[in-house]
């Protein structure tokens, strides 16, 4: 015997918390399924953890900036531990809220994994059973090992998060958000980086974007070391060398950050058995609706094959439970302009195409309009670090595919942007808006 | 006899510099007339060295948030001496970029100020006459003087640039955005300070919003104090009372800083001999051309009656001389939406119509849909401070009419949605764009 539901969601991170609270709002009863922390990786070891850590770097690199523009000041040296209690108590604070929402909608809370056992009926670990006409996959992606001799030796992004001291010496091996992101921040909080990448940095951006921030981490101290290839971590906690070939070693290194990408969560819930098919990543292949090749069964969120960003996820569960529940058969989600910002130092944005995919697929009816310049914090201090503004743009009426931007106000700046480019953007029209001044945003305005 | 030109510009500020510019690329003789510094208001006297103490403002207000999260350091104090020769050293570079592109660019550039004799004809301070078709005013504006007792005593927002060290306790007169930005940037900066605002607080904003800053100057220590009248200032320098009545007298200061208003100046320059009219508070007056009402003689910027912000004096500049020089017929700038960013703390910005303006525009049509929020860095140091977003729409298909913002990152997150509204902007567009998680800008998109 199995309690009835009318949807099923396995994983309580942005994309199952979407579906499942949507889905109660319109009326649904709801089982969700976690077995661990309500939030997942957005909320646990992922966006909202960074961003703390993220904003850490940036005070101690605006108190930097500040002995540079005339304060007197000492040196400021970051507590962890006491840093990390904070950051944990805001943590537990959001997933307090979650809970009580959740119990508030009355969705059922199951703190156990579940496996799928039909396209309607689940069974927990535990031996419970239930069903619903709609099953929904959420069950994210972790950080990806690699089966090399020392692996143990190193950190994942999730224990960086556990770290009661800096490390003094850290190499971070990746070349992917996640190794740039902690590369710079662990800069900023003062420990000696070294970044080693395979090939490109920051693949999937503008490579010329991507090169002016490596440029960057490079100046302010980071050091980048590229085509290489780690084979083996050797020594013991504390004290890790890094091999790479028989004549590369790096190190010595008292810490080791792996960022090596991520794998999904898509085995060990009984979803091959099903017939559920994933491509050679391990990712659930879904279509626009988020349906599986399975009927009844449908995923979200970084365990599938779209792209693995927390507003994704949340925006295909919404829009899946709005199909499923709410009715509206035709409810999906546009996602031909996504924005992402590197949470790097200094940050970085782009929402659109690359110069490279605008290339591809245009040809020479692209046109690419950059701007650089040293913003005003920068300039007082005496420093040469520019900003990077670029649009490409497509055809004689120059409309705006790409928006690019790297610096101070990165973060912030590309939303609205992202918004308008979804409206159907030109380049007459951001010459024709009135600037905010002085901003970095206004740049984007006056380009030439 | 006079020199002939295509072009004559009264005032180096960013309206003038702009028309001559821009007339000179297109093939013009340019004269170019002013007494003073290169760059006028907003480079010597307003947002340039304003946003520089606000970014000081911002990095000892970061620092307190530091000490907050776990970083151990001590106060930090601002060598105003050192900090005024980097930021004066900033601006003399500016000044001297703009001579040297103004050489470059062939205009004559006469360090006087000069008069208009005829709607073809100015003369300068020192006898010497030019003459051309078109006339260009732009000589700006400067701040308020009072004629009350004691005025003397205090400073104009243009003397607050020249201060060595901070006043320990600080009154500001006045409830525009100038008065609200110096209260912040100078309370940030360690001054105990009180603002004496006559009636409203940044009326032309949104009442709501505004109200919201208020309340968080003075959780921050600001003391501020309505319906005050300032009749006169008693004591000597650094030692002054303002009286505003028989019992209402306040004090004691070691500075105070008038900021009640800004007057064009628009006399002096023998436009009113020629015919070419003010309204009451002295702005001459122009049509969307910036034609005054003598032929011959234009007007931009802030002597004029448009919205006395750099960037629509820049546009207004440009487009004129597109016009003028470059035979565009019909060239104006769109002033329909205008973004402005107050630079206090927090920032605060706004685009569009404030609630009360769309009310009286558009009745019970409105809808309003706000947020508050306490940012992730705030709730990791325990503040409960929150940033205030809200849309102000209109109709049943919600088109967003005004978008007002309050908190961290509000100065940066603004221009892009500006640019959004301008092409015509739903709160559905808002809705179903992908968010950039975790920012600010995010959460215009997540309204209810």
């Amino acid at each position: 015997m199995s309690e009835r539901f009318d949807l099923i969601v396995l994983g309580a991170g942005s994309g199952g918390l979407s579906a499942a609270q949507h889905a109660a709002r319109l009326g649904a009863r709801v089982a969700l399924f976690d077995p661990d922390a309500l939030g997942g990786t957005c909320v646990n070891r992922g966006c909202v953890p960074k961003k703390a850590m993220w904003y850490a770097a940036q005070i101690a690199d605006m108190h930097r900036l500040g002995a540079e523009i005339g304060f007197e000041s000492v040196p400021m040296r970051l507590d962890w531990a006491r840093f990390r209690r904070l950051r944990d108590q805001y943590i537990a604070g959001i997933r307090q809220r979650y809970a009580m929402r959740l119990d508030m909608a009355g969705i059922r809370v199951v703190p156990e994994s579940a496996r799928v056992l039909a396209n309607d009926t689940v069974v927990s670990a535990s031996g419970w059973q239930a069903s619903a006409p709609h099953i929904v996959v959420a069950t994210g992606a972790r950080p990806r090992r690699l089966e090399i001799p020392g692996f143990e030796l190193g950190m994942l992004s999730d224990d960086i998060f556990e770290l009661e001291a800096a490390p003094q010496h850290l190499a971070v091996v990746g070349g992917g958000y996640v190794a740039v992101e902690f590369a710079c921040v662990m800069h900023a909080l003062g420990c000696k980086v070294d970044l080693l990448v395979r090939d490109r940095l920051l693949a999937g951006f503008d490579h010329e974007v991507a090169e002016d921030l490596a440029a960057k981490m490079q100046e302010r101290g980071i050091r980048l070391v590229r085509n290489v290839q780690v084979r083996a971590a050797r020594g013991k906690p504390g004290s890790i060398t890094l091999e790479a070939g028989e004549d590369a070693v790096y190190g010595l290194y008292d810490a080791v950050l792996w960022a090596v990408g991520r794998v999904p969560n898509s085995t060990g819930f009984g979803l091959q058995e099903l017939g559920v098919i994933c491509n050679q990543d391990g990712h659930v292949c879904v279509d626009a609706f988020q349906n599986t090749h399975v009927s009844g069964i449908y995923a979200v969120g970084d365990v599938t094959d779209r792209k693995a960003l927390t507003p994704v996820a949340v925006a295909a569960g919404r829009a899946l439970s709005d199909r499923l529940i709410g009715g509206h058969a035709d409810a999906k989600f546009d996602d031909s302009v996504i924005p992402s910002v590197v949470f790097s130092e200094p940050p970085m944005g782009a929402v659109g195409l690359t110069e490279q995919e605008a290339r591809a697929r245009y040809g020479d009816a692209i046109s690419v309009h950059r701007g650089r310049y040293t913003p005003l914090l920068m300039m007082v201090a005496g420093r040469t670090e520019q900003n990077v503004v670029k649009l490409v743009c497509v055809g004689e009426d120059a409309r705006v595919v790409g928006i690019h931007v790297l610096g101070a106000g990165s973060d912030e700046l590309l939303q609205g942007f992202a918004v308008a480019l979804q409206k159907g953007l030109y380049w007459r029209d951001l010459k024709a808006a009135i600037a905010i001044h002085p901003t970095a945003a206004e740049e984007l305005l006056l380009l030439h």
